[in-house]
């Protein structure tokens, strides 16, 4: 890998590495809002399930010889941003916000792994892999529609907001 | 197993998957007053491991029959009251909270443990694993000792206070 390569590679797993640890701090906190134990119990996984990929993309980076903290560092203050000015204020919000964010990231990240060496494509695309999110998500939020439809009206604009604002993430300070 | 043996094993279960719980909660709330990104990640990996735990004692409480959140339920108002009471202030106190709960309570299971039949007590001693706190906590508060000696002495203070608390968890109304 020539060091141009090695600079970008540990640019973007430095971004996912970071991106997965805001991750779990926010399936963390949504776990809170649960209703039910089983709700909170569930989302716990989801966000331990993140850290082991934050795990394997930190591992990457150290054999790669990169330090990981330093290479998640140029990306903290643009992705704390982004969940500051989208804090989910319901349960569903949360959800709703799991499955946007992971699948809009997980489409962009996914077509940047195709230009990588096989290794860290093989890492990259294992740490985008679904956490059990989208089934678990899509039936609790499908349920409480059908418990009162106008959920459904609210949740959209609040999928429409993140969709707007994940877009314009500010990466016009980014390495 | 007899029936109340069963659900005495339950109850054990069902106490430990909700501390298991709340001890995932506790550290991601804690890894959020890291004041470095590496203690922040630190952290989460340590969160993310008492969900391995939880995750184990919850599926031996299915294989036994016991739907989870029911055998949880009856400890949540107890162990969130004591969690509430001792909610820490500094990085540090988070460390000592964790290194010190986990410590007795620990202890604790353990000498429980040894009645259980022996595939409960292997996954009970297994979930009492150290998740790498110990290790990490000491390191982290003799350096912050070393830098500023009298945090030594507030520090004893607060565990000397945990250890109050948590041996006055409120089991009166338990099961």
């Amino acid at each position: 890998m020539s060091e141009v390569d090695r600079s970008a590679v540990a640019d973007l797993l430095g971004v996912l590495a970071y991106a997965e640890l805001t991750a779990f701090d926010r399936l963390a906190e949504d776990a809170r809002l649960a209703p039910t134990l089983a709700g909170r119990a569930a989302l716990a996984r989801m966000a331990a399930a993140e850290i082991g990929h934050h795990v394997r993309l930190t591992d990457r980076l150290t054999e790669l010889g990169v330090e990981p903290a330093g290479a998640m560092a140029p990306f903290v203050s643009a992705l704390d941003a982004f969940h500051e000015g989208t804090r989910p204020s319901t349960w569903l919000e949360g959800l709703v916000k799991a499955y946007v964010g992971d699948g809009l990231a997980t489409d962009f990240y996914r077509e940047i792994a195709a230009f990588l060496d096989s290794d860290t494509r093989a890492i990259i695309v294992d740490s985008l892999s679904d956490a059990g999110q989208s089934e678990f998500v899509i039936d609790r939020v499908r349920r409480a529609i059908a418990r009162e439809p106008r959920v459904g009206g609210r949740l959209a604009l609040w999928g429409r907001r993140l969709m707007g604002e994940e877009r314009t993430i500010d990466v016009t300070e980014w390495p």
